[in-house]
């Protein structure tokens, strides 16, 4: 749509621009009045169409806007919520705060605390995993050893005259949005190049980010000075251990690594079994560049990361099928690359037509998405994306993220990916602790072995500077890879070789190594184990869930729009509310015993004995997502009302806790309870 | 003992001398043989004597090192256990670790968990609390204002060649102590000097660290050097916020000022009513310049704070009753000074004696006596210890730790602290943002308000620079004090005033200021209030747990020991575990038809289907501290084996996952089970 009416103003432009050469031309020419004046209406005619064209496509571009307003206008009534309700708070706010730093208030703090309860239950209990806690703080070799003191950077330009810094992908991502959204002149094809740009941002390198940025003049937004150079800057935050200063250290941008180099130690915990995995809920930090997305980018958060390993040989899981029936919306590499969009997939079909990896991968996103949902994410705005070659690292097999669609749009909550051998490789290289499995056999196996042996003398007069890396990949030939280049050597006596880390073919002559196989004995197997790792972003998913459960509804009186969250009772910061109706010792002496019944049942509640109207309590309650709210009209018998129906039944007094406790543990639903109790209807208390 | 002993020996020695002296002159005067021999004889009589002090002094000490060794060798087996069962990991240990860095392993992280969940149970939803929950990385300052960017710091030596740092005080301590322990010529006097430092250390300036470090002659301990005078270290792990470099930030040394400087939210989300109290349990760091003491000195610990702020004109707290008629050790600041030892107290007492500052104060203690003792510490190891004079801030109204007695000594674990205004003050005027309460008057009432106006002209010519630190010393003055001085100026124009800001007195005249009382209508009262701390040092309290849990048995062949934690179920890793009695496919079906049930009672507990004797699995659970162990030796009932008692029962296989839960859920004791199951005595099953 948009890009036919550009197209289609580009060429009403220049029918208009020829149709207005036409007319100079007559009228240079002296052509008769007749003339001129048919040329100058077709000119006319041609500026109303095109004028008529400008009009749709504004309307076509407005209409994203539209969108992008009333989520505006969404994101915003649920912010004000959160924040005056103190689900969240601005960290160090009297001191104008931190970008990207936040507190979670008395009912986030709750909800973090069910949404981690929840967790723990559902993956580390159900799995019987191991649970460790490790230090933030990190030395330097072991994030050496992970990549990421060498490469967990952002490009980062300055301001050349004030400093100021900004992430490069940022600027040309505002640039190149701002364009298509305000510019009607852009040609179609420029408005497809910008489009492409926002759909290949994150591959761009520093080069041609900055190549970007000075083709497309993008100049500082709060100067307009001129901007450096895209340079790399590194995310950690960096500390000093101990007082010499000669220990440096970082703030752990994941939780995995304390888990990995704890391998040996938890694989003798298991008995030296395999599989199992270990698990880790724990603070993370990024020193973003210039953290934006209110709680979905910040510099401190909660992680939940699984690492569960597997022999490599054995990527079956046990209780797949109770996952396999699962369907949602997937999202395969296929189906991106060619443009299309995610569709509802059963997850066994997945895993049988190899569009997922293996079943221990599939297990885990089958697993993701019943913790999810259950936490009442909407099911129509999950889904699982593959990630494409491009952005996977080298060493996985395969990954796919957890996505939900919030007013930010499709944001990762959930990534899982199957890193093979990567992490446990690069600990056991750096530490020269090998960490590895082994599989003991029933009885020894004959086995043959590939021996590859380089003959280095040789190799260092062929190769001179370069025969280490010639060596490592001769080494590094898959058997397929070594038997055929053996065949090759012994009919010809030579061949090529292509060496990715020099980037270039080699000519291996005959005398340069030997291939052969032998048969010896082993009594078991050492490999190292393939790690699939489950990571949750905890904050990103409370905030998703916070935009899932709001909603506005009219007061009775319909003089005003009130905020409800629909949390099931599992997240619910308070599971319900106690109100004496009218303000009078015998009702408070009833709401008082009801909430020590409400205690011994483990309930977590809220009384409320203030004089305010019943109707606005309700109201103060649905607005921190309390599922039911008890009022006490009478010694006998009390109401309890449900948040989003409004329904109210009525129950005894000795009956209230253990009827709030069957709904709010899962036993019942409210519609088992309501069957079963007298409703209630009272304008009265009605808000 | 040692003193009179330390006293005997030099007089001894002085005996030795003087004989030893008379016999040289008898010899040199020619004195008759008689009179030498009998002069000989008694100086070997005196040096027999002597030799016998100094094996009584020798005794007396090695008693002392006796004790420490066994202590060292308790907690060597303790800390073997706790490794090797990975309750604790040293973090990074394939990197050869970080000092002061630990991980929980998975039952450590039970463990921890399990305390952190019955802390939320007894003080936040016990006590309604407002739970938050804030990021570690700190902004300066948020720190600046607290004092700990100036003033969190410990005293550092360097050794003058290699630059290792030590800490000061350590290395005193360590001379000390060395002395005492092994040298038995140092007089009575020097022992008594070099006990007094001990007993002082945390009292001492940089300048009398040095000086007595130089007196002492100590060196650098591993190299010998020389080393620097002391100077102050910041402890706090320093970063920086954002790319810029400009935006200092520190990982926070406690989770305290999170809550403070939310104080005004946290007070409207409560109602603005007093009092009430903000929680927070999260990661606190410490840059120790050299951490000792294992798990009790370490660089990351969790913290459990709670802020309960209240009027500072009624700090009554309305649920006292309940703690009043506790009794436990108490060692006020009096007992301390004059040498007297912690004595049972009634608490009730100790708040109407005065003995304790006030009721709030006292209620934390009593909450936290019942909160430790419920986690299993030992309550004759467990004492309240009241802050000296001088170990306390100067804004603290009073100050109690609560000490637990280790292997290490008497640890304090958490300190209980009625901090004043000093909190709110600091970042009120750091920030600009009032942090106040306000108490509406029911109808407006008549005060009386004293008005200190300085003549701020006056005061300048008089003191110049000093003006400013005069006008904040006379605005500070009390009612008492500024009507006292009204008084003196109006009878002799002029008083002397000492300013503590300039250390000095100052002549203060009639003209340089006027004190007045006006009387004023007020509808409000706005005050500071007062913040009593709770602050909870959760690794320490589990350590001491671990050390009060832990003890040996020996095996039934008694040929080994056999370690045991006596963990009660709330804090146990794994409340059961489930063993098939010999390895067959009906007593493995009927081991998980009960683990099932024991999912669905939400009891955490261990599957072993080894073929290992049940003894070993028995002494294997016992080490995990795992109360209860169900032997499937049947298809139809069981038996549930209690860990300490080893008695067992026979419950039918349909029960056993209730009974479970009872117990381990606190609802019966082991004793009332026994008492209506029959008990099940085999030889073949027991250890």
């Amino acid at each position: 749509m948009e890009d036919s009416l550009r197209k289609a103003l580009s060429e009403q432009q220049a029918a208009v621009d020829a149709q207005g050469g036409a007319v100079r031309e007559l009228k240079a020419s002296g052509a008769p009045k007749d003339a001129i004046d048919a040329a100058v209406q077709e000119l006319n005619a041609l500026k109303l169409e095109k004028a008529s064209i400008e009009k749709q496509l504004q309307a076509a571009l407005t209409n994203g806007n539209d969108n992008a307003l009333s989520r505006d206008a969404f994101r915003q009534a649920l912010v004000n919520t959160l924040e005056r309700r103190l689900f969240y708070i601005p960290s160090f706010k009297i001191y104008r705060g931190v970008a990207g730093l936040y507190d979670y208030g008395p009912p986030g703090c709750a909800v973090k605390s069910n949404v981690l309860a929840f967790w723990r239950q559902h993956f580390v209990l159900e799995e019987n995993m191991l649970e460790v806690d490790c230090p933030c703080v990190t030395p330097e070799i072991v994030l050496k050893a992970s990549g990421h003191v060498d490469k967990f950077t952002d490009l980062m330009v300055k301001d050349e005259k004030t400093g100021t810094c900004y992430r490069a992908d940022h600027l040309l991502k505002d640039f190149c949005k701002e364009k298509l959204e305000k510019d009607l002149t852009i040609s179609g094809e420029k408005a497809a190049e910008l489009k492409h740009i926002l759909a290949v941002l994150d591959d761009l390198s520093a080069e041609e980010l900055g190549g970007k940025i000075k083709e497309y003049g993008i100049t500082a937004p709060d100067t307009k000075n001129p901007l450096s150079a895209p340079y790399p800057f590194n995310l950690m935050f960096q500390t000093s251990i101990g007082p010499s200063g000669l220990s440096p250290g970082y703030m752990r941008p994941e939780t995995a690594q304390g888990i990995f180099v704890n391998f040996k130690d938890l694989y003798y915990y298991n008995g030296n079994k395999l599989p199992f995995a270990a698990a880790q809920i724990g603070q993370a930090f990024r020193n973003e560049i210039s953290p934006r997305q209110g709680l979905l980018r910040v510099r401190e958060f909660t992680l939940a990361e699984i690492e569960h390993f597997v022999d490599p040989d054995d990527k079956s899981h046990p209780k797949f099928s109770e996952v396999a029936n699962l369907e949602f919306l997937m999202f395969p590499r296929g189906e991106q690359v060619s443009g299309q969009s995610a569709k509802r997939t059963v997850l066994g079909e997945a895993v049988s037509k190899g569009i997922v990896n293996n079943e221990t991968l599939g297990y885990f996103i089958g697993r993701v998405y019943l913790f999810l949902t259950g936490l009442g994410i909407d099911k129509e705005r999950l889904r699982f994306r593959q990630h494409l070659a491009n952005e996977m690292a080298h060493y996985a097999a395969d990954c796919w993220d957890a996505e939900i669609e919030c007013s930010y749009g499709w944001i990762e909550c959930v990534g899982i990916a199957d890193r093979s051998a990567y992490d446990l490789r690069a600990h056991t290289d750096k530490s020269g602790v090998p960490l590895v499995a082994h599989e003991k056999f029933a009885e020894p196996r004959e086995v043959e072995k590939l021996i590859i042996a380089p003959v280095k003398k040789e190799l260092g007069l062929a190769f001179k500077g370069n025969q280490k890396m010639i060596v490592e990949a001769l080494e590094a030939m898959s058997e397929k890879e070594a038997m055929e280049m053996k065949a090759t050597l012994e009919s010809t006596g030579e061949v090529g070789f292509h060496v990715c880390t020099l980037g270039k073919d080699v000519t291996i002559t005959k005398k340069m190594l030997s291939i052969s196989k032998e048969k010896k004995k082993e009594h078991q197997r050492v490999f190292t184990p393939s790690v699939i790792e489950p990571s949750f972003g905890i904050g990103r998913i409370i905030y998703c869930l916070y935009e899932h459960s709001f909603y506005t509804r009219p007061s009775k009186a319909g003089d005003e729009q009130l905020n409800v969250f629909r949390f099931p009772p599992l997240v619910a910061p308070i599971k319900c509310t106690v109100f004496p109706l009218v303000q009078n010792q015998q009702y408070e002496a009833v709401a008082k015993s009801i909430a020590k019944s409400l205690t011994a049942a483990g309930i977590s509640y809220k009384i409320d004995i203030t004089g305010t109207s019943i109707g606005k309590r309700y109201a103060r309650t649905d607005e921190l997502g309390v599922p039911l709210a008890i009022t006490v009209d009478s010694t006998s018998s009390v109401t309890i009302r449900e948040r989003d129906s409004k329904d109210q039944i009525r129950v005894s007094v000795e009956e209230v806790a253990s009827v709030v406790k069957e709904v709010t543990d899962g036993q019942s639903t409210w519609a088992d309870v309501l069957w079963r109790y007298p409703t209630h209807s009272s304008a009265s208390v009605d808000e």
